[in-house]
């Protein structure tokens, strides 16, 4: 029996996973970068000791990341994608066929390579000829960048500590929504109001002094061991409950969980999230 | 700063808590019984090394195994709890004011002794008149009582091990329809499609078999450590997606987070849970 690889979120809750093999390990500039196999989630990803994305639960997060913003926005021809260094989002994104490019910005290569080699099964996009993988720091991307605006843009940061804290901060949402066409739709993982209220809270804060709709949406991401993730819709016109049926029909057969009821679903706030958000 | 207490799941899996003091461990008949102290999930009652409620997430479980049956059987004057020892289950049950009997089946008393005594934040409902605790085999009690037939059933087991494995068998489910109204409801826990899809497939057929309505429906549970948990709704007659708004009404200010729109919500289900039910 392998040894157990743990990850502790708050200094008194862990999640171990036991590990059959380790079979990358390697420092980058910015973290240290890790692919271990494990007997109940295969394949993993770890940054900094954190647990990021899995062969078995990484589609609760990226379908649940990518659709609901993919399916509402009223164009989808250019997006943009934050972070995701393992490839699963940018897939999710390339599924609808209404995206012509798929622009990805990424701190760290040596994520990207070790999801190309380790974590096929993940990135299955990444010859896709629509996409363009940038790798540069986002927050100077969305400050500097002279491209067109996008149509929708998805964060997919780490956690709000080490090199993707700033993926966090109001002046990075500043910039974001200055790449975002008027009417376009951002959606960004925003972290567990059950394991942090308070970064949960203080995102949605922030987001709602930008945009005019913001609607925090929840599911499990087994991984991430607490049985709650958010993610947060945002824009300054439509809604989130409207999706286009079209581009919902053209996903569901590939979909491993996102489907039309779902959708409606997520959006359904238990009453200690609307307390907390004073809903 | 405390040891870690691991609940491993499946051998290869584990949820750890760090302990702040163990307040109470002794073997009944049974089972082992431990009530301990966390450091981020507050009081846990730990039966033979499983994590069964703690006082940080127990309204998860126990509002989405009450409320949903309670708010669509046509009348809920007489509720059977099977199991359910931690007494958050009837403290549930009991916030109905049409309930005017609710009978709970517990086989090991100290269960409730512990749980009176260290989880009186959970069980807060012990001594309503209305409430008549019974210390016998649930699966005896379906088998051989003749008490008057149940609007709604209830069954808090715990796994499909250990003494609480009768509770999955189709006999009895059998039992408990037999003591069911003939439009009334039952509500059980079903376990974790994701950690236990065999189980969890397995017990939707034989509640198919017994059933004409039998309707899983999804939510967090975060000290189970999967991100998703399950509970059925049961019936011959009705559907759970109309429910009774008075009622609704009357819970949802006490509730944390049950509320007519997370009603609606659990009852979407996932594609591979679709796929895994044919459904």
């Amino acid at each position: 029996m392998g040894l157990w690889y743990d990850e502790t979120f708050d200094g008194h809750t862990r999640l171990g996973l036991r590990v059959k093999e380790t079979l990358y390990s390697a420092e980058s500039s910015y973290q240290k970068v890790e692919v271990i196999d494990t007997e109940s989630f295969g394949r993993v990803l770890v940054i900094d000791n954190v647990f990021m994305t899995s062969e078995y639960d990484e589609f609760l997060y990226h379908e649940m990341l990518a659709h609901p913003a993919l399916t509402t926005a009223p164009r989808i021809e250019r997006v943009l994608v934050i972070g995701g260094g393992d490839g699963g989002t940018v897939r999710e994104v390339l599924r609808h066929s209404d995206v012509k490019q798929c622009v990805m910005i990424e701190i760290d290569e040596l994520v990207v390579e070790a999801a190309k080699r380790y974590l096929p099964g993940i990135g299955t996009a990444w010859n896709d000829p629509r996409l363009d993988v940038r790798f540069i720091d986002g927050i100077d991307y969305v400050k500097k960048s002279d491209d067109e605006k996008y149509d929708v843009i998805l964060l997919d940061g780490t956690d709000p500590i080490g090199p993707g804290a700033v993926l966090f901060n109001e002046a990075f949402y500043e910039g974001c929504k200055r790449m975002l066409a008027e009417d376009g739709v951002m959606a960004l993982q925003s972290e567990s109001p059950l394991l942090m209220m308070d970064v949960f809270v203080e995102t949605q804060h922030k987001l709602r002094s930008l945009f005019a709709e913001v609607h925090p949406y929840l599911g499990p991401v087994p991984l991430y061991g607490t049985g709650t993730w958010s993610w947060t819709w945002c824009s300054d016109t439509g809604e989130p409950l409207r999706p286009v049926k079209e581009r919902q029909e053209a996903i569901i057969e590939g979909s491993k969980a996102y489907n039309p009821e779902l959708h409606q679903a997520i959006f359904a706030l238990p009453n200690y999230v609307k307390r907390a958000l004073k809903l």
